[in-house]
């Protein structure tokens, strides 16, 4: 089932071409996206995944995102989707066909993909990547984009590729020097000692909407939280590693570059609880 | 004026839509593309450019590419435009709808810019901007894609952006160690002594069609050239620094970081004479 609306409001069928072939988004991946997971008729996270599209936008030059008609166009798509039914909702949004014209923009509701939800169940095997940036660099060199979430994934399906070609599900990207980066679409999570640990921002990764609200939903269950640069090591001495991002939610790592990593099952189930309590509130 | 052909032979019309919006060249960027000079009803560099939009592919895993039906697809958009009438011609191969299915692939003919005549004429500012990536990245980490044309060109037009932000017309790239790599849509030629200079693709680049074109025309012209390693002190001592690519053809860079090059009209004329005089033997 799809459901797509555009920000002028308009409901179009999303199996008939809506695209003109010169648009920049498909010519340039010139434009930016956000994905967010609808349950029981809820968008989560709306916000943190509009004032980040605002951003990224921003940092693209885009023309400012209007949060408001992006709202209702979200709450068009929902009035035509089921609510018990999980929907994966993307926002779109390109430079079009001229770039001193009018952007392109929708919202357009898919079913979750099985393969996701098999990954929620069962975790997955990740294997470590080089990104190949060095620190500093997201601060120095904003023209590279980073943290910017924009529609080059090229890399980011590239990178997954490669883990799946290494027999794992997924990859995370490390720096030159080492750092934990983040996933190709997610945000690396370690658990120690009670205490959630992600990387800051700053090394050029995309700031998680998943893992902020993980992170709020631990607080309030009495873990901490830390912000701070992580080696390969910590991933690998951790009491558990997790992907976060707004469809696979909290995906446990069970295998890291092809080592075994200690059972986090109980900690992941416990982590999931608060994390879903926050949304039940 | 445009014509649109895709590669199955079906002739559409570009101003309607064409393309779903689920392909995953627009959710993605997910795609390889080059883009060809069509003089005088020739296109120029055919074979290379469908060379490298076959490794390209390749490097994305991407279904191989038949050259012969790109061959018949561009034909038929060239039996479609006037003969004395220069063409923007681009190839683009998206994945398609579903990754398991068929590629989206179409030839699409476009009239050439203004500005780029206008840049062909009177030469243009360049900056320099970090790339951020080091020797060795690209035969270390081939999920980056450096060398693969792919759709997914954001960073490189927010380069741009940003070099006309600082009040140029351009951008070469460099890595972290001051390396020179190339332009966001084009490659670095550097002249000095009647020898042509340019970095090899081992750096992270893409192999230059018309930088190709061009030494092999400089070469039956009398000059040297030589595929090596440049720093940005070459650029500023150099007798001549260009930019090649296959519409802006040898572009004279005129001024660089805010200061003015050596005049370079000279050597620059007997270059694009010899580039041309390939495409009349």
């Amino acid at each position: 089932m799809r459901v797509l609306v555009f920000l002028d409001g308009s409901v179009e069928d999303p199996a008939v071409p809506q695209v003109r072939i010169d648009d920049l988004g498909l010519q340039r991946g010139d434009g930016v996206f956000e994905t967010i997971l609808v349950r029981d008729g809820h968008p989560r996270e709306l916000r943190p995944h509009l004032d980040r599209l605002r951003r990224s936008a921003a940092m693209l030059d885009l023309p400012e995102q209007d949060v408001n008609r992006w709202r209702r166009t979200v709450d068009e798509v929902l009035t035509r989707w089921p609510h018990d039914r999980e929907m994966v909702l993307k926002l779109v949004c390109t430079r079009g066909s001229d770039p001193d014209g009018e952007p392109l923009a929708f919202a357009l509701g898919m079913d979750v993909d099985e393969k996701i939800l098999r990954a929620r169940e069962t975790g997955i095997a990740v294997v470590t990547l080089d990104r190949g940036i060095d620190e500093g660099l997201a601060e120095r060199a904003p023209w590279l984009l980073l943290g910017a979430k924009s529609l080059s994934y090229a890399v980011n399906m590239a990178a997954i590729r490669e883990a799946n070609r290494r027999g794992a599900d997924d990859a995370i990207f490390l720096a030159t020097n080492g750092t934990v980066l983040e996933g190709p679409t997610s945000t690396v999570v370690v658990a120690r000692d009670r205490t959630l640990y992600t990387p800051p921002p700053t090394t050029g990764i995309l700031p998680g909407t998943s893992q902020a609200a993980l992170f709020r939903a631990a607080q309030r269950a009495g873990w901490h939280t830390k912000v701070e640069p992580l080696r390969t090591q910590d991933l690998r001495t951790a009491d558990g590693l997790f992907l976060t991002s707004s469809i696979r939610e909290i995906t446990r790592v069970h295998t890291l570059d092809g080592e075994p990593l200690p059972d986090a099952r109980e900690s992941h189930a416990e982590l999931v609880a608060a994390y879903e309590a926050e949304y039940r509130r």
